[in-house]
């Protein structure tokens, strides 16, 4: 080839090196320049083209690094060989997925998840966040360490120690975001050689999660008190996951004879451990807070867990948990590599967060609000008391309705449906359905309803569940 | 028992019936009031003790909350049996683990890892910030959907079309913490069957995320232009993990036709995926940028992946993928239940900052800072440039260099930390050792160093790797 013919566009705001480059990919890529073809000479091409051989030199630059011609010395300029898939990816495949439909078009919405809107605390978030990105900390771009930050690690530390009896050290903290993660690195510390046992009912990712990571797991029955321990013992597990300061989702307390027969179960045997799961210990209305289990455990068998999603927003993604020393060894040998999830600004905030008492303030608070609001679904529960009967410890974010008004679970939540209300079914927790309740029972959370969407929700509820009660 | 002999200290701010559930407590787990016997009746005890019945009805209740004691209909309370574990967690375990010292004491350290702190945009992203923590976004305290926020998936997708080729949509796109978390994530989904491809050399973290979850990968050999097609055929990979645009470490960039090569390679089997990481793509300070693999990939064989953590801050903690269709399908019917770990405030500043066109020019700022660095590295070193080769494309932020003077690899290290100098030796990052460069070389990561130290540390190189080279 001796010469191109290529119509240049000096107007476009496209360099004419570019304009040129692109043009022979072009060429080469639908096959009109063919193998060993060879380009004509800068020199040449530049006087036919009328512009200058340093705009050639850049195209012909760029062809050769990505590998559309070669520079053969003393010969000149080669097309290179292209296999046969070249005209492929000029097909426009229009992808169109949609994305699930997440609305319910609910008027109320007594989901478990989410937190009071009304009651975050802004206007202190953003000062200490504005304060955090400070670009005189020289640390705030460097990639964090593998357990998190550890001054954020020293206050929750302490946090843990004062609020939740757990006789932790920073060095034993593990900083991540979500449960979900906490347990992803779980799995891999642990190994894939053990049974993980987990309550029936239960947190419904539990199982999803050690699904897809091809992990061995039983459900394990509970009753009010927690796992029943013949059916732990029967069950082969190793790795307990259990909820006892306020099982989720029945809502029972794991009493202290419970507490120390599943405690005596792990010592039995080096493999065995308990995952402790102290989601929404924080909200307790009556009666002293219940120490975490893992302030009893003496032999390092308790993994103790925990995170902010309740307590100030499922969005902080952040979550945390106490390592016993054998397998904090084992991390720090195995996976230290992994760095820490939470952005080392958001880390920077709550640790300022925690530290200036804000935390406690901010939790103090919600449990007044949240006990507010449990009494007023209560009272306004109690219209239905002869036919209903609610389930789960004075505690948490939601409870539990057991309805014999002769429908089925799959009634209530679609007559509740009908008028705009999100109510769930019980059924939904239980891994293993037989041994599901007879009676139907759906579960309310009331974290992020207001006082007054609590009460109008409540009298529609009535309305499609118990039609007969007229006086209401 | 009748009554109890408890000393009450009114003067502590304890109240009196938390310190009676505390003196009941311990003489029920040090074994002083044995199973079952009978604790006074609240009228007895409130005229022995002076003190009311509520307040003896409090520590009670929280006795039997706590499972200590039983009440027994009509004949009183009685204390529980407690197995025999109790006096166990009275003993105190002192734990004490050393953090592991993290600081290298170097003057000056040409790590890879970080990025240029004076340029980082803090004031701007302060502002986003501001404003993005906004009590009147409703959804702003919700966790958030799995693939992260439609309306930065969309500001990304719009990014990687116009920037890197790639040819997607929002609804393909998967928002994670750091390139690992979206492994772990592609571990899940494409299962465990499959046989991972790694580069040798390559991402020094990629083995021991695959060790740590129990994937197999083989290691697969690299020239200048990528893995070996003959090496990929011979390892019985099924999903290639490679870094086309700028090979980590060796810094070549994949020409076209090593491109379709491996392309068709995926073609032939329908098990076959090619995991492409794009990881400092945006730093070319030569030539036109060249598209990503992903754009010529007609058939869902390429999971592309790209991060912030070079382009903004590895701090940050954002990275993402964009899903073939077929895996797209497969993540949200298995691992929907994923809640994306960037925080939800961060997600919408960064959607701000790509949006408003801050992304775009910071990263053409820093693509001038970094080109600058480089200039002075590569010209510092010119000193010493019959001895050295500098290896790696005019990209990303970091070099090779190839050095001749007798030292080993160790030596040359060692020497540099001896004058407080941080190099890397490239062994670090060969899997397969037996492929090992014959000539010692060293990988030098500029972006985090100030104009000035790069200079003063050049030459404190020179001087212990070069004490012959008088004049410099």
């Amino acid at each position: 080839m001796d010469m191109l013919t290529f119509s240049m566009d000096e107007k476009r705001t496209v360099p004419l090196y570019r304009q040129l480059y692109e043009y022979i990919k072009k060429e080469i890529r639908v096959g009109n320049f063919e193998f060993n073809t060879k380009l004509p000479s800068k020199r040449k091409l530049s006087s036919y083209l009328k512009i200058s051989q340093n705009t050639i030199q850049s195209a012909y630059d760029q062809l050769i690094e990505e590998g559309y011609i070669i520079p053969v010395a003393r010969k000149g300029f080669f097309v290179n060989r292209l296999d046969n898939i070249l005209s492929l990816d000029l097909k426009f495949v229009e992808k169109h997925i949609k994305e699930e439909d997440e609305l319910q078009n609910l008027s109320y919405d007594f989901s478990y998840h989410g937190v009071d809107h009304d009651s975050f605390p802004f206007s202190t978030w953003r000062k200490i966040t504005k304060e955090a990105i400070n670009e005189y900390d020289r640390d705030i771009l460097k990639p964090g360490s593998s357990q998190g930050s550890s001054s954020l690690r020293i206050s929750l530390a302490k946090y843990l120690r004062q609020s939740r009896g757990v006789n932790c050290t920073a060095e034993e903290i593990v900083i991540s975001s979500g449960t979900e993660s906490l347990f992803q690195i779980l799995i891999q510390l642990l190994g894939q050689e053990y049974v993980y046992g987990i309550e029936n009912p239960g947190y419904e990712k539990l199982n999803l999660l050690f699904k897809s990571n091809n992990s061995n797991f039983k459900t394990i029955n509970i009753d009010m008190k927690g796992m029943k321990i013949e059916d732990i013992e029967g069950s082969e597990a190793d790795i307990l996951c259990i909820t006892p300061a306020h099982q989720f989702p029945l809502g029972g307390i794991m009493p202290i004879n419970r507490r120390i027969k599943i405690l005596n179960w792990a010592y039995e045997n080096e493999n065995r451990y308990i995952i402790e799961d102290d989601y929404d210990s924080e909200f307790k209305y009556s009666g002293k807070p219940i120490p975490a289990l893992c302030g009893l455990d003496t032999y390092g068998k308790v993994i103790y867990m925990g995170s902010l999603s309740k307590s100030l927003s499922p969005s902080i993604r952040v979550s945390y948990m106490v390592l016993p020393e054998l397998l904090l060894k084992k991390y720090r040998e195995k996976l230290s590599f992994i760095v820490c999830p939470v952005p080392t600004i958001d880390q920077n905030v709550l640790q300022k967060f925690i530290e200036d008492g804000h935390f406690e303030r901010h939790i103090n608070r919600m449990r007044n609000i949240y006990k507010r609001k449990r009494e007023i679904l209560v009272d306004e529960l109690s219209s239905m008391k002869d036919k209903i009967e609610i389930v789960g410890a004075d505690a948490g974010l939601h409870l539990l309705l057991r309805i014999k008004n002769g429908m089925s679970e799959e009634d209530l939540v679609r007559k509740a449906h009908e008028v705009g209300v999100g109510v769930y079914a019980i059924s939904k927790y239980y891994y293993d359905k037989t041994s599901l309740d007879k009676v139907p029972t759906v579960l309310l959370g009331y974290a992020s309803m207001a006082d007054q969407s609590i009460r109008m929700a409540v009298k529609r509820l009535v309305e499609v569940w118990f039609p007969h009660i007229k006086d209401y």
